[in-house]
């Protein structure tokens, strides 16, 4: 993958990419007021084995209470996620759950299957009553376009978008003696994003990302629960546009196991490489999902990877990493392309992770900015400029204590994000 | 004190509300490009009590450093303290410390006292070596200007500015049988402000507010100190710019005793109302300042007091202020007078602080927006719009769990903060 990728639409998904065991539609149910897409839904031919990461916010939407109380129920057998997009369902009180029940049991009616084994995700607007009744007369034409092509992946994601501005799928495979796995994910958010994904219960919140990862591997929903944790811990849970943690956020894998290739959380010594070759693909996928989420957040221009080394321990690195990430300072430093390592140094020095100003040095790229806590003498200010002119680059900082390290990747604060989030208007 | 006030420069300080016993005077050293003044001093004819907060950041600036140890060394017997503008003096290694130092004792030498009864304070860029000869040069026509009329007054809160539109003053008086003792303060900041001033030593940070509290009263040391953290912990401690927490914070108090008037920070049944008179008349004082400084909030256009009430406890009131207070989502919707009232309830939501939605009512101003955790059926879009047009406007949220208060002021979030902060250059 490329890394200027991240700042286009990803190329197509091809056929072949596609997981086995899933279909994919799109429809128009007239919520978004631009008239596109906004309602979609991903439907596995046979129960697939699921597991999900909601958000933490005690302000959860109807979806993920509903959805929480589905996954628990099925015990992890999932026919279809049902996702609309330009209205969240949050903050809509028992009418809400009333909604999300009510699209729920209606694609188990059309699929033939329990309401429980149906997932409901919503995006958009927080606070104003889902239309369901035009999610419910959409069904059907959800139903009539079911199909397994790249193609109708590609619509899905893009039917799912609220204030992107181009779709984000990523795919990998993983090859094994009895054929190929195919991993393939898809994602929506650019604003509200600050991700805090946890297992089912949970304990404070994000701004809506919606993902979802298919694979035809067999796993069970113990097993794929795990890995899914796993994976999102150093991706999607490492990433920050605003910092607003979302009411909405969900996070699902599902495996349909039409591969025939099963996958074990906890394998023995002769599956473990199979077991990390699918982790490793997994975890490429929601990399690269996450990452195309920052690079097209809410008027960024900017996608920065925060390298945090040195730490007394990771929790406080990432405590670092999390306070430069939300400095309006910093933010709007790196959307002037300016070197200014001051706000670097004391964001660090608020974040409330230990630390010594004689021994911290800071890179931009390759140029070193800031050594012991002072102005680097090798500072070249021009060159530091030019790395900031790019589309993405590296923020390395060593605090010289420890072996605590964390990576987060986030983005400019520009007048643009001003600009589209003064004017949403509720 | 009129609110309108807040957003224009305080009224010129009158000659008889200056306490007694101090004088003060400005200067250009030549460290501000624009050429304006930038270097300023306040002496004290006799040793002051003084008491000082500082930045709970760790990167603590070359006079946080100096003036920290010098209060110690004099036992808060005070004499002047001299600041400058333009320049942070922090992240400079120990050739910060020596400027620093240098400058305190050659204000010494010309008022005949020891160098520990100089406190130093500095703001503007940090890592950038401080020119101290150019403060020396100043020092001379700093002893020139000094006068104890409110022009000298305001003269030294104009020289302390950086990114500041305007100067910021307060004043106010007691009676007492006794006689009067006056309070006047200074404050400067417009950026990097979110001040966690703790006494001395100090656990996380922010960013630049200088102010300085004159009182021409007699405290000691202790009881000065006492009732300081007292004022500061509910004015310039619930207020937040950009949410960065400076390198250079200071907040001190100056008491001359010159009014004869005595004031106990612990008094008897007799001596307590004249304490809680000089208390209320120490906090308007940073209250108004505190105001002022988020009035002047670089690029603001609204002044918005946070009114949370009903959480479970005070801190986590204190958690739901802080989330809204610094999440980009509510500042900007601010900024387009927007009653958005999701983006509250879900910065509420991952504040940390317990909350059951379904509890939650929301006033902006006089309208109620949100009650249970759903749309107010008294919901008035056009007249919430139209208090978001004032500059200045209460929001509500009563969380409905218990007794837990807080009050906190901060601003909105408009491209103007953006650009400015994009142009700042290091």
């Amino acid at each position: 993958m490329k890394e200027t990728d991240l700042f286009s639409s990803a190329a197509p998904m091809t056929d072949a990419a596609v997981p086995l065991g899933f279909a994919f539609a799109a429809a128009r149910a007239g919520i978004k007021a631009s008239g596109n897409p906004d309602f979609a839904w991903a439907v596995a031919r046979r129960p697939a084995a699921a597991a999900a990461l909601f958000t933490s916010n005690r302000v959860a939407a109807a979806p993920i209470l509903v959805g929480r109380r589905h996954l628990e129920r099925s015990r992890g057998a999932i026919r279809a996620v049902v996702v609309n997009a330009g209205n969240a369902n949050c903050a809509t009180g028992e009418p809400g759950l009333h909604a999300a029940q009510r699209v729920c049991a209606e694609a188990a009616r059309i699929l033939g299957c329990d309401a429980h084994a149906v997932i409901p995700s919503s995006t958009g607007i927080i606070g104003a009553p889902l239309p369901y009744e035009k999610l419910l007369a959409a069904l059907p034409s959800l139903q009539d376009g079911l199909g397994s092509t790249g193609g109708h992946f590609d619509r899905m994601a893009e039917a799912i978008m609220t204030t992107d501005t181009r779709r984000k799928t990523a795919a990998a495979s993983v090859e094994t003696p009895r054929g190929a796995i195919r991993v393939a994910g898809m994602v929506k958010g650019a604003g509200m994003i600050f991700p805090q994904l946890t297992p089912a219960a949970g304990s404070p919140p994000h701004a809506t990302m919606l993902g979802y990862i298919f694979t035809d591997a067999a796993i069970d929903p113990a097993g794929a629960s795990r890995l899914l944790e796993r994976a999102c811990s150093t991706t999607f849970n490492r990433i920050s546009i605003d910092g607003d943690t979302s009411t909405n956020d969900t996070l699902m894998l599902l495996a349909s196991g039409a591969s025939g290739v099963a996958i074990e959380a906890d394998p023995g010594p002769e599956a473990a490489p199979l077991t990390e070759a699918f982790c490793a693909a997994l975890r490429q996928v929601c990399l690269s999902l996450a990452k195309r989420m920052v690079a097209d957040g809410e008027g960024a221009q900017r996608l920065v990877e925060l390298d945090i080394r040195g730490a007394a321990n990771d929790e406080e690195a990432l405590r670092v990493a999390r306070a430069i990430a939300h400095s309006p300072l910093v933010k709007t430093a790196w959307a002037g392309s300016d070197p200014n390592w001051g706000r670097l140094l004391a964001a660090a020095g608020y974040s409330g992770a230990r630390l010594d100003p004689g021994r911290v040095s800071i890179r931009i790229g390759e140029e070193e900015i800031c050594s012991m806590g002072m102005v680097s003498p090798r500072l070249n200010p021009e060159a530091a400029r030019r790395v900031m002119l790019r589309q993405e680059y590296v923020v390395q900082i060593d605090l010289g204590l420890g072996e605590g390290r964390t990576q987060l990747w986030t983005c400019d604060l520009t007048e643009e994000y001003v600009r589209i989030n003064a004017a949403y208007s509720t």
